[in-house]
């Protein structure tokens, strides 16, 4: 790239999880500069965390329609805008960056109804805007790996899918404050938008295939739980293949158990989140291979793309992140610059992407009232 | 013991997976001398198979009638008959051997269906025999200490419950001859039959809960297959906890991928069929154990009592089966010697169990036609 | 084989952890009746223990030598005696049985130095009996599986070898009453003879290659320990290939590692005890894969042989154990029938097995004294 | 910090491995600007290359003499040089730095002789300089818990050490221009230079014990190499400990597979550098846990102070080389600003490793040649 884009954040000061993850991926292979931020909704919490941030004073901004204003006036103003804030607000933050004319990043889900998710899809259409969701399980090379098996048909045709996500936190003393048990700001049910969207999102990533029907049980396992924190579903994909899925955040003892397991009429592929430099080749009539992370032509188009060190020499959630800010500023530079950018399709979600999770999130919904299967329907 | 128990085999003949099985795990602790044999439903093939395995001639029958028939005229006849033909002579073999005066040791399913297996409990009840299913992925000393770690409540209220049953076998070119490809000789649908009730049934061995309430997704996967080879399930059992399965025998390149993981309000346990001497105890707010088989007070009452070899010498499939076995042996001793059997609720698995699984295959196949959750009901 | 093999036990009574386990080896396939025992030193207890495992009472004899006296002048006598008494006995108890035209299956170590070691040797040359040394780890399938792709050349030339067998019993608070820390009885070194045997015979078993040279460390790591608990070694082996060796019983928390790592040209190969139905096969320039044991004629000949259950069925330390003693009976009992037996190369370890063993152990304790490389020489 | 540093760098261009990891270390946290370079020893190649790589063209030299010079040069001149040229040059290049006034970060190994290593510690000590060798393992936050749990007793005094470091990369095909291949460049043995060096630094900084005696085989494994593949070492620790040790880049198939395992009175820890975020603690009359890197007071300080994402998001390699990175800023920004640094006990590794390395190496290679134990000697 000839020269750094500029970004500008949106939340992710003090206590956030995410947002330092925002950053470092930004910076990590020197694409971007991050020049701007406003880190809270509170104004004077928005300005100390810059100041402790490093970001320049005349750029910290109090509140992010102030960002996006200003920003958009300045000569040298940011290009792209990154969003890590609450669920809840998410949809109006990224209406009013794209009319503003950056392009956006957006931390999943992307918001927390369907109809307002496609109305943003719409905006994306209309302004022409490049568009990501942070689904950042899918940046790992293994994933990407397991993608590309799946294309070139190594397994066959798709028949069994099993996705897991199994955390533990909720089952922990929580921290009172936290949005995520404010029902009010998470937008609906915790456990369906906050990580059974990823899950969703990896199978069919991987899969190439999204679910047309589902039937699903969704609750609070924990005694006097409010907030949903569990959800299994049954699934029917697209060209006939089964599913299942089991997420939850409150598994007491579990750490990030996100994986998936599917199997073709060749074989099967296995990957967990938390050895992500390992994917489990099973094929049928023959012995398991251990596919291990490399830069190496052994390695498929996309897992080789988004990899940075050699075999052994393990990658992990940074870099996953990583990849798909830095895929997010190739498209950017090169429409910048006038150049045709490379074909999206095997890089980083976009808008369509959020927009199916939330017609999976409303499907499971309305399975766990009705007692039925349910359609998902189309974005 | 004083002395050994004389035992006759029904089925088992070559070609037969379960038929050595049962064999060894009789001989292996010294319990048990195989006596008697009827290897076959085809005479000529029972009687060379019996010479082949060197059961004494005068002993080999060419029938199963023949060999409940003649050996309860012997004085020295057979104390225990064990059963292990195709699923849908079960019940009329285990009724003839209970109306015989024998115990019964019987290979699951029990039978092909709920109203049937009733009446061999009924059967069991009047006639006062010991009875066996084997269930034998509970004769495993990591299951018992499971058992035991729930009753003892280290992982509190149990809240979560994921069940895997995952195989690859009919994925793989299949032999047109045996009896598990005809669905008459299967008796049902032969994942749910074959596997699924082994899942189920570890599920609740290692809970103490019974599933009451169900939805399932049943079929086959293969293209053109006309045998169900997979099931998923979403559970409710009676304490209110929330539970999947997922059992196939079409994954293909799987092996033999048994496996629980359970979460209470204080942590998790996991363990896995393929690797049995270890069980990863998760906990709440500290670090995964790995709790590994030992003779060593450490272990659980169950662990020790099914344990033959020290800590780091890996004890497997044969070993567990073998302990339903020498449990079966106790018991049945104790009886003829006068003495008050050791109590069966922490032993080998009984008639109940073979009823309860057979309500649950059939409360599977309801959910499946109907698309609705469906009650199980009890034995 | 038309009838079981009568075999007599010497040693293994109550508090001994290898005399169980011989005696479930003994019996698991049905390849031999046990039916006479010297259990102890002490004449009383060898009687009690008799009686109380069942031994007739006219075949349980209060010494090893009346065993061997009484058997033989049996018309019905023994015909295989195994031998599991301490260390410091093992020559003179099997040259009586020797002398009396025994089989002998004997425990390791053979004896307790090189020369009465190669006297058993002779004896063996000089009777003509068959003679299994119980290296029971060569037992397992997979490590035939590997012994079997190395002489395949899979691996290409074998270049540098690792051997492990990690332990941490003398770690933790020992019974005063063993004979194990009674250094008379070990007969030596208690690392070298007890444990370092096994993992020296592991690593030429697999490789087909001797050591020629090594340099040796040997000591006692436990503070005021007086018995050897530690040795690690360099060494040389006949085809210049390099390897280390680190053998211990003070490994303070760990199980039973013994392990192999060996590198060839092509590729290599890695087992664990711990977990013994998998091998990893790492190949050079592509993905490892992992060999597991099944009854498939994609195992090799040895692996196979030595299988009992199907693919993804464990089996274990027991299962190891008896394959050298199903192997002892088919040689024996060809030998008895007048048919030729199957090539010894391939199955139990030898008495030239023990010999090497023993010359290990002799160069081991001469390097350890000169600090300097030490040759083994050859049986 | 306030600022960013101002960091130059010499080496790393196209082909190297390294130089990408520097860089990327050195952005990742936001603590250095990455201002200067002289990326290779052709001065065309180097312009050419601080083009491509998007360093000021002003401020991309020729040379490293050239970077040093101008930088010192200018007000807002580099306060920080890295070097990742090869091992022949670091001596040179590091002690014009140091003459220069910068705080110097260097690539392992420190010098190509122990000799040139101490002369370049007495300069640091002259210049009062800062100064890194980039054993970059020890930046792994499991590393430090290691070592936080042996500082704090955990273990128990320290008996037994092993060290792995198996790497296959010589037995692939190689490319001939690689300085590598070339033993001048090196300046030495490869294996003991490149890799041992990692290895034996691993090893002292978990247990804080140094290597007194070592007695080793060094040499080449593939046919007809000529430069040094395998290195195995016996060694004495300064407590009476014990250790050995396996080292080679010519084991066909292998990764990276960098590992220590020790043991104390009380149990034992495990690492792999493959998977670096599980350390297994071996408990001795207790079970093995398995302590997964997060962000959590259950962690070491060290552990804690390493660790940037929560549990269950693994951090890999870059990570760990950042680590090192970042604790440099904070100690020369500390030193800039007048404050007093942290301890630099609890950090990064400095110029006295670097020389204890050479020792080792220096003395494995007397040994080597001797056929004896060799002392280490003292930096």
């Amino acid at each position: 790239m000839d020269r750094r884009l500029r970004i500008g954040v949106i939340g992710g000061g003090s206590g956030s999880f995410i947002g330092p993850v925002h950053r470092i991926a930004a910076r990590l292979d020197g694409a971007f500069d991050l020049v701007a931020a406003a880190l809270s909704s509170n104004p004077q919490r928005a300005m100390d965390e810059g100041r402790l941030l490093g970001f320049p004073a005349d750029r910290t901004y109090g509140s992010w329609r102030e960002l996006i204003a200003r920003e958009s006036a300045r000569e040298d103003g940011i290009e792209v805008v990154a969003v890590m804030t609450p669920n809840d607000s998410h949809f109006e933050i990224c209406m009013a960056a794209l009319d503003a004319g950056l392009h956006v990043v957006c931390d999943k889900p992307l918001s927390t109804d369907a109809a307002s998710a496609r109305a943003l899809a719409a905006k994306v259409r209309q302004t022409g805007a490049e568009f990501c969701v942070t689904y950042c399980y899918t940046g790992y090379p293994m994933v990407r790996q397991a993608r590309d098996m799946v294309r070139a048909g190594e397994l066959g045709e798709i028949r069994q899918v099993q996705l897991q996500y199994v955390q533990g936190n909720l089952a922990e003393p929580q921290p009172s404050s936290g949005w995520r048990m404010q029902a009010g700001r998470v937008g609906g049910s915790l456990v369906l938008l906050d990580i059974a969207t990823h899950a969703f999102h990896l199978g069919s990533y991987v899969t190439g295939l999204d679910v047309e029907r589902l039937c699903a049980d969704l609750g609070a396992t924990r005694p006097g739980g409010e907030v949903d924190d569990y959800v299994a579903t049954l699934a029917h994909y697209g060209n006939g293949a089964r599913g299942s899925l089991w997420v939850t955040n409150a598994a007491a003892g579990s750490e990030h158990g996100l994986s998936f397991r599917i199997h073709g009429d060749k074989g099967g592929l296995e990957w967990q989140q938390e050895e992500p430099n390992r994917l489990l080749h099973r094929r049928a009539g023959g012995f398991d291979q251990v596919i291990t992370r490399r830069l190496d032509p052994v390695m498929s188009p996309g897992a080789l793309r988004s990899t940075r060190v050699a075999l052994g020499h393990p990658e992990g959630y940074l870099e996953a992140f990583a990849n798909l800010y830095v895929e997010f500023a190739e498209v950017v530079a090169a429409r910048l610059a006038g150049r045709r950018p490379p074909a999206e399709d095997d890089l980083f979600p976009g808008v369509l992407d959020g927009v199916k999770g939330l017609l999976l999130v409303e499907a499971a919904s309305r399975s766990a009232q009705s007692g039925r299967w349910e359609s998902v329907g189309s974005p």
